[in-house]
């Protein structure tokens, strides 16, 4: 039995709430169990110097975690003048990620800014990071074409991200904080919802995994993934 | 009439939400109205090395805004690997005033680092934060208490925090975003609930303001901040 | 008997000297007792990017300290990479107060950036600073005037600077180091010379401080003001 | 055919030269065709503050490429005081990758420090550097061996790393930088010499990539680190 | 004849002003013509860590310019949060200068720092520094002296820099700025009292420079170094 | 007989070889003995800001070292996050003393960027750097004359530098790492082909020198630089 006592391919309760913030033009705080986090995303007119001229949009994210969002008080990074190599990886990931998802010629020349700022951390804080943000970028999508500023919808995929892992031997779905510290592998997978990979990474944290545990693993995902994107949909079709 | 349409010395709706986070010792969630702030208190054994030795402790404060908790988004501090002078000069106040409320000897060789992040931005985020803040410490310091770690309380005063301004010749109470940037003078007010003043902070944005004025506007925060103080209160003696 | 052994609104020596270097458009080195600023205001061309396009001019300031011109040395700042909290915050106050004395319309696009370097400090750094500040401004415009860059004359008010305290229970005017370090409460009071606050700062270094203690040393620091602005207009009748 | 006329599971030409420099334990210049990349292995007696007392060593890893290494001309991240994210991802899945392969208590309290220098850039610097490191890691500790600082030996597994792709909807091996900026997934595979996976990474550059695709990319990948693991056997079995 | 309408050797007017601040142990306003710079000697018990348990002492030096001891006003280094190269450049120098009229040994356990802040530049900052350092090192180190400190004077030698040039083919001593902004060739050069060389820079900033130019300028600083150390010790014989 | 066994006036083993990297305009690996630096020049249109509108050129150098470059591994600058003064210092260096052989005017608006990274370090890493500087300086001249883009040639000297100092009170000729760190003096001298200085850097590390040693350490260094210079175009007159 793993330490949440749930079955292994059973997600945490994941909750998704919408425009809980004012000012952005999508603003969404998930929640994977006790991982609470508030994606917003910022529309801006135009584009990074590296985009200009190409008629196309750009959608980028940052990542942070709030000083106690976790078991002990890490250092502010504002404060400490640097972020940590994870931060910066990581909101490399969720920016990647959701550029997978989005034509950038349909949106135009404009830039999406996604922010993850994690409230609460308990394990698997990216992976609802993705798919929190997705909902966000949807929300300030829609927001552009309401007011006719784009005329065709960029999203070309919905998406969504989960963590898999071998605990115990035993291949698991979505590792709490508790299960990921004493996993052997961790994998994180975000695809869209109709069952492609936009990016996998997987770290042996122990030994090495196996071809096998692979194949186990990456099928978890996919199952919890279609869930994670019902739950996206169910929240995205009701008023916000 | 006043922006707000609230009475000149009226608060906006108040709201503290305790155990709003479940790691830090302290954890409130404020609201003065639309201006959203998580305030953790978190304890950490031991003092800073200036403090060494002395049988003192510390409390000390950070402050920070999500990027999109305003209605434009600003830049991420920690990626531009540096905090604005704005940033700084809320956090050293939060601290230094909460350091008056508290008896350093009482607390023994303990830190508190009390952490005030504005979730949404709608003016007066300074006091909401110290009146948060304020609540989140007296939990962390409880906890010490209730295990026995500390022996005497040592919260010499209840502490809070109002602005006041003059708006249009008149002086208001508790500036929203929209009366705030067009106040001809802001003065922020930390108080004692007894009474005493911690620190006052006023700033003539237009015209010089008149020493009339500043009576006025002293008697509106006094006001102000004996109706934070009870609401403090009241959020302490229920049941987190 | 306080420690320096002044009356209790007894102002320190004060000293004016303009042009003290041959460079900038004003320079004045101002002694209040044992502290020592050079005050240097720099005038350019343009204003910077977020005034652009308004026909308005920009005044601006930064301060600093000289690594031993304290009893000890503190570390270099550009040599740490960072300005201190206080340095920054200091530098703000001074640009902020200098900003209300000046009307930026008749200013017009010039910029002028006033530096304040502590090459001697003993107490009431930022009050120094600020009254030798609106000494070398005042030279700057002057000169634009003279020089006919611009019409009329952009200063609306005179300015000073002072700080009060309570020590020992007494309100007093402009602490020294040796006072200021035991003092119970200290303010300080930017003026104009006809009486308008520009900005107040009050902080109560042990016990907070009551309303009528408040009153005592705005008074204190209205006469203190006073005094300064006679010893600016004296010195800038002078031939500098 | 792909353009660099390789058949589709054909590495570059690889090659691999140990004592390079010579004051590192251990030196490797790596090529996997026109990359090149210095691998330097450093061992310093203790571990780093978090790893002190458990008896245990401690391996990580840098990561960086000389400003011209590239087809044009990249900033110096020294010059620019701060490397890129890029930068800093690498480095990080190096050392963990590193670690992956190393009995930490067997190596005892010493650090070993590898760095990895790109010297010229064509495409899969990161897997060049990681099986380039490897070697360079061995010597170091055949080094700590030879001269009984160790007594066992403390490396689990050979390791070794390789980029896969889909190019044209075809899985091809080892990208240079022609295929690789054409491809449309990205595919960083490391493994252990007996077939185990210490870390995959899988990047869909364009269109997601399917199960089937994963599949075949893996199968490729692991027939190139054995033919790696092969050739670092070769070198390490040389007078060097 | 040269700009300044001085001998091609001669010195501009030199004053060297002890005790100009009150705290430093040394504290010394040095001007060469119209460049003025404070130099202040700041003694700390202990040494820094690479120094430790020799039983030596250590001296170092930094170097600074006001925002405007300038022309036109230069940004203030620790705003930017970085020195120039120029400045640190300079700073070694001084520290490196006055190292080597230093006994160690002698010195003992005790760190001097020396601060060199210009407040005026008209030429020759580097020059007028470390002469004044000089003198503000020898004022702290006879501050330990008498009060028992250390036991025997540490001082080797007296030390004193200055400036030479080839301004229009013709070999000049101690150059000014209008001088050295056109001159063709730029040399300082630091000596000992006694006629031994501690440092030398020479740059040719249009045309290479020939031997007997050299030798030429050599001859200027030597004859310049010993009218510095000649007003030192007229300086340092006076009651400061 | 000093340490390396060598000739009092007997440079090491010199060694340079051009195309040694790809992407490079021109690309030189230098080595003076064990010392071994790349040296890349970097052609790119356009000058930086306060060259534009001059119609002529710029060469700008960098230098750093691998952190294993040395006997002890150093901390990589980039990772710190700031070069150290010693870094910047022989960058300026070598940027300096390049334009010093170059007419700007007949260069063009092209900038010229000269990397010089030292992969093994021996004592003497700048005056090789500014050796292999010159001729991959060379090499990208070459190629902008051969393809037409500059007409004339603006290479108005040859260039090489080498150091010289006193050890056991001899003077002798390009001293290596033990050499170096017990000489007591070091003086780095950069001369064109036909016998100009164009920067001499002249230190005593112990006592200090006097003239008739400076003079034998020029001759010797004038010397040198013939038969570095002569090295060079034997180098620039084979096919790379």
């Amino acid at each position: 039995m793993r330490p949440s006592g749930r079955q292994n391919d059973q997600l945490r309760e994941v909750s998704i709430e919408r425009s809980f913030t004012k000012h952005a033009e999508g603003s969404v705080l998930i929640s994977f169990g006790d991982t609470k986090v508030i994606c917003t995303a910022s529309v801006e007119a135009g584009v990074p110097r590296f985009m200009k001229g190409q008629g196309k949009g750009w959608v980028t994210a940052e990542y942070g975690m709030l000083p106690r969002s976790t078991g002990t008080r890490n250092n502010r990074e504002a404060a400490r003048g640097k972020q940590t190599g994870r931060t910066v990886e990581i909101g490399r990931l969720i920016g990647r990620s959701l550029r997978a998802a989005i034509d950038m010629e349909k949106l135009g020349e404009y830039t999406i800014v996604v922010d993850c700022d994690v409230i609460q951390a308990d394990g698997g804080t990216r992976t609802a990071s993705i798919t929190g943000a997705f909902v966000a970028l949807t929300d300030a999508i829609n927001g552009l074409l309401a007011k006719g500023a784009i005329k065709k919808n960029p999203i070309k995929y919905s998406l969504a991200a989960i963590s898999v892992g071998i605990w115990q031997d035993t291949p698991v779905l979505d590792l709490d904080y508790a299960e990921d510290s004493t996993a052997e592998t961790d994998l994180n997978v975000i695809m869209t919802g109709n069952g492609g990979f936009v990016e996998i990474q997987g770290t042996a944290e122990g030994e090495p995994f196996r071809p096998e545990q692979l194949t186990a693993m990456l099928a978890l995902a996919e199952k919890g993934v279609k869930e994670l994107c019902a739950k996206q949909e169910q929240a995205l079709t009701q008023a916000s």
